[in-house]
């Protein structure tokens, strides 16, 4: 029996919440790597919010998925065939492309990885791109300070676990924010955060209580309401790290668009100093990975850096996923089990 | 006939717009300098927005001037008597504090300054704490390349002007925002921007034709519609520079209160790796002042560097001068005279 490439495509572009007819699954050929170019088997499929970004067509930093192509998104996988004289059949290879089982990639853009330290799929999550970008968010932007207060949001997510982790290794007091008690026992029982919130009460109140010495460094994965609640509780030069907002991805056709819903008043910023930074991963991330897994690996091997993967089977569950992620209804960092 | 020290002091707090109920004018006995101190009489008082924070007891980055007390602001004057070996009678310095004709200072306090290049008030403006400010904010947040473009608001202000300059200086494409044909006109005509929008006009389609390339370093003295017009024109990679928001001082209580206007959605921030960064003088501006000079010095011999007062006469007339200065209505850096 010959193999087929099950894929999924972008089918249109959604309106608000995307919805499973914004999706299309098709099978195809496997592709044939060209000079150069190793072909991957898929193993897992990473899921995460900036995809909400690429199915739109709004001006971004990125440019859009174009309607019919590939949905777009990082994957690990084994190599199954090889034109490039540094991988072999067999490898297990992080830097795979598409919501695909099978993808052709350029040998120079695929990075060996070690599964002795940690399993396949973690480097998706834990020692992937969302692992580097709470590193280089926090080296560049956060850089937080022993006993300085770090706010984490969506503290249970592939991001959020990991700031909170590094900025508890540097001593500091480290406050969660997440959705539901489960989440946030799990912030505080297994990742050792200093308290957690739910941000399905009154956050306010809670950060007061939790925080009457204020905020040195919030991690801003979230937006709307919970950026609200911190926001005026920065202390004097706090730093505000603008990871994303999933609040209104499903919202803001773009966040310049006159549709955004308004933000903070800066006048604090004057007045208390503040800096506000965005930053995204892929600009600076990646030369710098081998830093990334010198802070990450001693960690790790002693016990300090813990993990949640939410774990999804088979490609034809990565729309439905997908969806709940942005509702936050997964549970860690989300990925696809490719079959 | 007894000289006596004419001063103005803080009556009450006011709400809203200061109104000349708000302060008092009195007439004291000039103090005398005890050991290690200088008694000066005042040339100039600066007047400055800073000095509504001062008025209000909203928490702050400084302490407010406590109902009964002499407003609080810079003077530059002449050294009357001096208990410190470093300064005599005729020394001209900069370092007075207070809305009076006399004041005690520490030596330690104290800078004499240099009449050769700029006259004594310059001292209060272009080579005092508003040029401080713009070289401050420039060197350390807007860092503005050749090639960049960047927008003033305020433009034809104390600190505006030099901002302006100095990015010309660098080789940028400077843009100000002003208030009338007449503040613009100076803007261009003298200071040598490359344009100058008029704030009494819708500022959108101007920007649009002025700087379709959009904006790399904003430098924010004024919120409001200024600022809601520029935030989503930044480039990728842009700075705020977060100097003041003028526009709001007489409104907010302070600007965490309920009562703030929104500002804009932070979105962009993410999507455009933005940094929007507030800062203040005061916290490492003076020990860098040597610098400055040795920036501003060459700029100003060689007539590259121009700058406007606006000089009001006589102490009395501060509380009415201040009040104007909140709606816009000097032209140029505010200072005043002192008989």
């Amino acid at each position: 029996m010959t193999e087929t490439n099950f894929r999924v495509l972008l089918a249109r572009r959604p309106q608000g919440a995307p919805v499973p007819e914004d999706f299309r699954l098709v099978e195809e050929a496997v592709p044939t790597p060209g000079p150069g170019q190793v072909l991957i088997r898929a193993r897992f499929l990473s899921l995460d919010p900036y995809m909400r970004g690429r199915m739109s067509d709004a001006k971004s930093y990125a440019k859009p998925v174009a309607l019919g192509d590939v949905m777009e998104g990082a994957t690990v996988g084994e190599v199954v065939a090889s034109n490039d004289t540094g991988f072999a059949p067999g490898d297990l290879v992080m830097g795979g492309q598409g919501w695909q089982r099978f993808c052709v990639m350029d040998a120079a853009r695929l990075r060996k990885v070690d599964t002795s330290l940690v399993p396949l799929s973690t480097y998706l999550g834990l020692l992937g791109m969302p692992g580097l970008t709470a590193w280089v968010g926090l080296e560049d932007i956060g850089q937080p300070k022993a006993g300085e207060t770090v706010v984490v949001s969506a503290a249970s997510g592939a991001v959020g676990q990991v700031v909170g982790q590094l900025a508890k290794a540097r001593g500091c007091k480290v406050v969660g924010i997440a959705g539901g008690a489960a989440k946030c026992g799990f912030v505080t029982g297994t990742l050792g955060f200093d308290a957690c919130l739910d941000h399905r009460q009154p956050l306010g109140p809670q950060l007061d209580a939790t925080i009457p010495e204020g905020v040195d460094v919030y991690w801003e994965n979230v937006g709307g309401a919970v950026q609200e609640a911190v926001f005026p509780r920065f202390r004097d030069f706090g730093r505000m790290v603008m990871c994303g907002m999933i609040a209104q991805y499903n919202q803001a056709p773009g966040a310049d668009a006159s549709g955004a819903p308004p933000g903070p008043n800066l006048g604090p910023v004057v007045r208390k100093r503040l800096r506000i930074q965005g930053f995204i991963v892929s600009d600076t991330g990646w030369p710098r990975y081998g830093d990334f897994l010198a802070t990450m690996t001693p960690l790790i091997r002693d016990g300090r850096m813990k993990w949640r993967e939410d774990v999804v089977n088979g490609l034809e569950t990565a729309p439905s996923a997908f969806i709940g992620l942005l509702k936050g209804e997964n549970f860690g960092k989300l990925v696809v089990r490719i079959a």
